[in-house]
């Protein structure tokens, strides 16, 4: 037997009308690209993204098309969001880090008609353009004063959408069309798409704006560092605008002092980003000695969250807490919010809580599955490869002949992890990058973190090199903190009470540099092309 | 283009399961109603839950069947709950404040198959029986220890669960099944079936949970007052267990006193139910001196909170919320968090803000429509007929004929309300009940709002009564306060400071009780039969 309840489309135009209804002279604040600061309310914003619908509309753009955008998190790029998606066409956002041979290869692979870029990013639009067979007009998201030569040959974003009314008749339509795009940045083969669907953002939104998950409201400042250009910036454009929250965009100055300057003056209560964001930020306060007085909590996500990172901003007041997704998961899965008895512990009995990727959100499910394929318990000790399942997770990659999911329809995530009774989940390690020696598996990351806490250690990478006896051992890559010089021998011994024996790293080796990928993580590929034909002395 | 993401059904047992893999040993505490306090936790309550279901399957209960309960607050009405919906199968909940009558009525034309109840409604279904065409089992909802008498003729519930196994596989179907079902208790014509689906209660169930809604997390300790035999307890079944929430069930003891010593031994954080509860509780301080040092806030519905209300339980430190919604609503359309610029102002100054019924949560719609069916602005000014739409809102009626919607759609709820333009609704009346005097509109609460602040009036209704020249004129009823001896012409001078002198009541006169209806609304139309033919001395 049916409901007989309305058949209302989840659709996130109605996050914005919602916002505009309740939240109207919430501000959303940016840092352009030139530098000044520009403010607006969400009134302001709504009349603009109606504005853009109208002037997309003008251009030919139809339900389904897909619209490409090259940008840094400002006020016009969250214009594309809600515009776009509005129309019922698609953005695909184009991860600038993701080399021009990967962006050429997504934008023709999205077949995108337009495309959008920021002035920086003009030399890289240029140097595409001879390669892109599908884009009829390019947009500079700027004014006439400062588009200067990036906006040769495009639209002027601000003349486009000028002349244009300042309201629109939203379409209604099915909440499973496509809204927003995304390629992955594989490290091996072609990047690979991913297409939400308005309804799994509108979920994922109501998910991450739980007490339990992000738990912003009305009152809160959010600084989105995790950029719009990949996985919808955590979803944060559609869930501040679900609870009235005001965003500050940092622009193009993700540096320590370009982000603490509006942390500052716009009273930021939350920010989220990856660690190396984190760790520049924290770096720049133990230079100067600032504080952080308005900055209430953070959430870290991207790659693993490292102790000496949670114990620093401790020391500021500020609560850095570990989220876990992925491209595919829109993209949060889990996210460690402390229940109140943990919370009530001494704070260095809470570290090991807070190591955690935290617990998964209502509706995604997770599962711990072993080499031949059998289900392991959750308990804390099993570790097994992680799939996941639920309404904002990947049912199939965009143009794709292969299986994107298992038989029985879970979306392997390519993570060994560990869940304990309570629903901590753990990641472990990639499933490629667990070192395998003499039969047993040892966790990188774990290695890692542990080489991050000593105190001349800026950044650490762990490699599974040959090893004629044990098949692999770990190889401890460096790049030591600014002034210091720790020696091989010294990190060594420094490891051997954080670790089981199996994990002490047989050598430590230092670089000036470790290769960062397009989303902030180690790239251990590159690490391994480094590190190729490594021997081992013993 | 349709996006990619899988296709997983929103269904309440998903937030079952997710209780039980993130907040397994949170507690739900029930006063029995047999007196003692009965407590266990989430896993134990999904293990009770699985039995039942393996119970109703056993007896035959399939998908679409509906079983009704009459019961209490109480841990075996929440493992009806999820059983039942669990199984694709429908709980109709039933309202024994509906009197004999429509309770046979709404069971007949539900077409239960089994009808719970707890022992305290042995006589009304004893007195139903013969009436009853479709029920083809009875269960009590008790033990062999103290079904008693009530039990005769009847399954045991906790006999009928206790053979079955601890598990079940939880079917997949459609999100749009039903799960739950309630009449309406119409004041005129025939109770009116509204049937829930698992989408709508699903997605209110986040929607309640925002910080803007309830708010309600981990850690806190919530007692529903709210009955989950009317409109699904407010959805606090649901929305605890998808943040873990500890749930306190007060059983059949809603009395002041009842409450009080749950609220004080539980350490309860937050409560939800309609005014007389409120009051009740309210006087029982006031009787008795004792403190809410734990409760923080709670939620006030059902019909409008009084300011009474809020002041009287500002001074034990409690911040009451109006609440508003509908039995066609799931049923909640607004909640009245007030944003922080707000709660900075005096107290007094927060008054206005607190008497509206709240902003609407995301996805509920509003408009005003006037009597020719013309959209008003929202401008804090004009009122008019409050029409709504949302996923969470009823399409049509169970089995009617007659079309539940306007033309284009939208609920008409029957309210006169006002949007101001900051999204603040506020009922000034229900349609019925606006006075007509002279070609203008009075609303009959905003007098009711206004005597109850008279320290002698306990309660107040409200109606139009005849007048030869005006057409109509506000006649105010008065239930006294006890041991107060308040005057109808001091009453009268009390209002004049406090209203527009065209909603001055002609007349007051008292009475010892005021009728009050299955859902705790004063009974308009009963206090209109005691007055029919009332002639205005002027």
């Amino acid at each position: 037997m049916m409901g007989l309840m309305m058949d209302r489309p989840l659709l996130t135009t109605e996050i914005l009308k919602h916002a505009v209804r309740n939240y109207r002279k919430t501000e959303i604040v940016t840092r352009t690209v030139e530098g000044p600061v520009h403010r607006y309310t969400i009134a302001d914003s709504a009349k603009r993204i109606a504005k853009l619908a109208n002037a997309l509309a003008g251009l030919g753009v139809k339900k389904g098309d897909r619209v490409g955008v090259i940008g840094w998190n400002t006020y016009r790029q969250f214009e594309l969001y809600y515009a776009v998606g509005g129309l019922g066409a698609v953005l695909h956002t184009v991860n600038p880090r993701l080399g021009p041979e990967n962006a050429a290869f997504v934008i023709n692979h999205a077949e995108d008609s337009i495309l959008f870029y920021d002035t920086t990013f003009a030399p890289l639009v240029a140097a595409l353009k001879p390669h892109l067979k599908t884009v009829k007009h390019y947009g500079v998201l700027s004014n006439s004063e400062n588009a200067g030569e990036a906006g040769e040959g495009a639209l002027i974003y601000d003349d486009f959408i000028a002349d244009h009314a300042e309201d629109f008749e939203w379409p209604e339509f099915d909440e499973n069309t496509a809204v927003t795009m995304c390629y992955t940045s594989g490290t091996t083969g072609d990047p690979k798409g991913v297409l939400y669907s308005h309804r799994a953002l509108v979920l994922q939104s109501f998910a991450a704006c739980l007490p339990s998950s992000l738990g912003l409201t009305e009152g809160d400042v959010l600084l989105p560092v995790v950029p719009m250009f990949h996985v919808n910036a955590w979803n944060t454009p559609y869930s501040s605008l679900m609870t009235g929250v005001k965003q500050v965009f940092p622009g193009p100055r993700l540096d320590g002092e370009g982000l603490y300057e509006l942390l500052d003056s716009e009273k930021v209560t939350y920010s989220a980003g990856v660690p190396t964001v984190w760790l520049g930020l924290l770096q720049y306060l133990e230079q100067t000695g600032k504080e952080l007085p308005y900055l209430k909590a953070g959430m870290c996500g991207g790659s693993a969250l490292p102790e000496a990172l949670i114990r620093g901003f401790a020391k500021y007041g500020v609560e850095l807490r570990q989220g876990w997704g992925m491209t595919e998961m829109s993209p949060i899965g889990t996210v460690n919010v402390l229940p109140p008895e943990v919370k009530a512990l001494p704070f260095d009995e809470q570290i090991p809580y807070k190591l955690k990727a935290g617990r998964a959100l209502p509706f995604v499910d997770m599962r711990l599955v072993d080499a031949e394929g059998h289900i392991l318990p959750n308990d804390g000790e099993s570790d097994g490869h992680l799939q996941v399942r639920g309404p904002w997770i990947i049912g199939e990659y965009y143009k794709t002949d292969k299986p994107t999911l298992t038989a029985d329809g879970w979306f392997d995530t390519g993570d060994v992890a560990i869940i304990d009774e309570d629903g901590y989940m753990q990641i472990t390690d990639r499933s490629k990058d667990v070192i395998k020696t003499g039969g047993e598996w040892v966790s990188s990351i774990d290695i890692e973190n542990a080489a991050m806490l000593h105190p001349g250690v800026a950044q650490a990478g762990v490699i599974g090199v040959h090893h004629p006896k044990w098949q692999e051992r770990p190889l401890l890559i460096v790049v030591k903190k600014h002034g210091q010089d720790p020696s091989a021998e010294e990190i060594k011994e420094f490891l051997k009470p954080k670790l089981d024996k199996i994990a002490w790293p047989d050598a430590v080796e230092f670089v000036k540099e470790i290769p960062i990928g397009a989303t902030g993580k180690v790239l251990k590929t590159e690490l391994r092309k480094m590190f190729k034909g490594y021997e081992l002395a013993d």
